[in-house]
């Protein structure tokens, strides 16, 4: 059995991803394939506990630093309990968020070392790593309007303010840049059914469906 | 005002780390000295809200990878909160575990690679390391024997059977050989007060009590 794909979605807040999680999935699933949708932090049980501390209370609750270890044990439970054995019986792995929202969020965002993050997607990626990144992109007011707008207390990271909002939206730019062969960019200020299509036609021209 | 001075203790389980903190901290207080006393994982408020993801449930419940990490994510919370400000406004910090606990815990006895953890000691700890390190040393049989008796539900590490233990005291008296300018092995099967008479010893010989 050859090993699945791995796709992930990544963006700063109220870029659509998880609306557009389901939309692949569903039109991957048509396709004839098996998707396991997940998200991050979390998307394994003792992941979910992790993210609990992460995404409630107030912006300071923890450091960068501080947060950027709590994401990597979450990933790494997560890795170790979904994502691997997912790929390894073959099937397409499509998560809400992953590794460069910590490069973004605590790196670009948070001002934590970009040594720290390196020594950590070594150690604990392993060999885990996408093969495609859609970047949904907007602008920071926007995407933050679309936030406010969402009901629940997971409001940790969109309480940070705008400067911050703006650093991750550059650092998730210059990810892009910097790996155009993994890395795609979405506008995510169009009709979310143009969205769709453009995440549709980016996988499609990338990934073959059938190996 | 002088940076104060940072001593930890190390060991297995039933060693009577925490009794031995106590009565140092006693004889800190009454020569005068300005002592916090705090413990990992834990420590900081924070860290203690991670404390319980790690010392509570079944002995597999993170992998000794995700493991490490939860114990660094507390660690930076509990340096930055608590130890990083007590040395600065120069008191003494006495600390029941530190990061020698994840080189013996995640480490030795559960394979993480050492590389992540010199990693982590670079980044995360930074200059913050022990002036003095008592590591209280038993033997295994003898040392759950005693955990078996004390009263809780933080029995996850204990739970991890006789080799695992016997793999973390070899680990420990490792760390030692390695270092004993900072490390010193304290024969904890001997009675509650020798004990304490020879913690007392090695911090008197090696710390000066007055700068």
């Amino acid at each position: 059995m050859a090993r699945g794909r791995f796709i992930t979605f990544e963006g700063g807040e109220g870029g659509g991803k998880s609306t557009q999680v389901r939309a692949l999935v569903a039109r991957l699933e048509e396709a004839g394939i098996d998707v396991v949708a997940t998200r991050e932090p979390g998307g394994s049980f003792g992941a979910e506990s992790i993210r609990d501390l992460l995404v409630t209370g107030a912006a300071d609750r923890w450091s960068p630093i501080t947060e950027t270890l709590l994401m990597y044990a979450a990933r790494r439970d997560h890795i170790e309990r979904v994502i691997t054995p997912a790929l390894a019986r073959g099937a397409w792995v499509v998560c809400d968020r992953f590794a460069d929202s910590t490069r973004a969020y605590q790196g670009a965002g948070g001002g934590t070392d970009p040594a720290l993050i390196a020594a950590l997607e070594t150690h604990v990626l392993g060999d885990v790593r996408p093969d495609l990144t859609l970047i949904l992109d907007l602008p920071v007011e926007e995407g933050l309007r679309r936030a406010h707008k969402r009901a629940g207390d997971e409001t940790r990271f969109e309480s940070k303010g705008a400067a911050f909002h703006e650093k991750l939206r550059q650092g998730f730019l210059a990810i892009a840049r910097a790996e155009p062969g993994r890395c795609v960019v979405i506008d995510a200020a169009q009709p979310v059914d143009d969205v769709g299509e453009a995440i549709w036609g980016a996988v499609s021209a990338r990934l073959p469906l059938h190996a």
